[in-house]
């Protein structure tokens, strides 16, 4: 198992901290942390003259696509994943992508997963071989509150674990990821423990 | 119109240089040139310890997939395309793949690239608004010597471009990509005033 982690010019960099401190806590010796610089794409996670809204709860969440889109992020991802799989012959890549909770990602969707599998099969070697890389996104579906319950049941390391989208040392609180992560937990019945300002 | 360029760690990146002059050469104000490093990738073109085949003539170039190819590079490619893409509101990307003259890669045929549109329709903001961001590949099915002849017909710095797999400062003219070039301009009748070893 390879972990990967881009740092893509996220203004919330500090989640990379995170990956590396999950890394860490299960032991794996192997952690690839790609750079791309994508600082010029048109998206309040990438430009700091762009603001990430701050709300007072989860019901002023609407449904359009939010501010926070990087064009084309997931399909990056999964791309620079499926040029490492090949490159040590994994036959997966999993993805913690989640379509529930207000997410309005278009990047996030069943559809979309189906879609690159294709692109797997008919545009990599592994594809055109006959060992198509499949995509598995395990949380795709869940509820935040189903994903924190499954968490605790793992005893995978939630405190551990970074979604503010802002910039600081401790999470805001206030932005749309710290609100649907506050009630994931609150909904599954326990507490955050990651630091909040 | 924004021209995008990669380095990717790829041993000829004396292609970047190419890549600048015909930017210039059209008087393009804006060049991006991401960088994004992929040496660890398991390829020819990516890693000093993998030589890349030196060969007589092209009669000997194999329909194997060439081990220069570069796990998942045309989706990375794309995506990061798609991406800018977005961000820049542009409708269209260009790619110049050939799937003709013995290329063998998946990420070079017309079914990739109508697998990866459909990505781009369900997994953009643009695609789920209705405005999905086509990929043009114009020269996909012509021969490299349909490719020299609408070059010099469009007058195209044919010489400014390069082709060569080997890192040096001339052409080596022995390697897969240069041996397709050239025959490709003694096919059309015109000679190629690239700088040869």
């Amino acid at each position: 198992m390879v972990p990967l982690t881009i740092r893509y010019g996220q203004r919330h960099v500090r989640e990379l901290d995170a990956a590396k401190a999950v890394v860490k806590h299960y032991g794996l010796t192997k952690h690839v942390v790609m750079d791309l610089n994508l600082t010029s794409f048109r998206s309040a996670l990438t430009r700091m003259d762009i603001a990430v809204p701050k709300r007072g709860s989860t019901a002023e969440i609407g449904d359009d696509i939010p501010i926070t889109y990087v064009p084309a992020r997931n399909i990056i991802f999964l791309s620079i994943a499926a040029g490492l799989a090949e490159s040590v012959d994994a036959d997966r890549i999993f993805i913690g992508a989640n379509a529930i909770d207000y997410s309005g990602y278009p990047d996030c969707r069943p559809e979309f997963f189906r879609a690159f599998e294709t692109v797997l099969n008919v545009g990599t070697k592994a594809g055109v071989e006959g060992s198509p890389i499949k995509i598995e996104h395990p949380i795709l579906s869940s509820t935040k509150a189903d994903i924190v319950r499954l968490g605790k049941k793992l005893k995978a390391p939630l405190a551990l674990t970074w979604s503010c989208y802002q910039g600081g040392e401790k999470a805001c609180g206030k932005c749309d990821s710290c609100l649907i992560r506050l009630k994931g937990f609150e909904d599954a019945g326990y507490k955050d423990e990651c630091q909040y300002e």
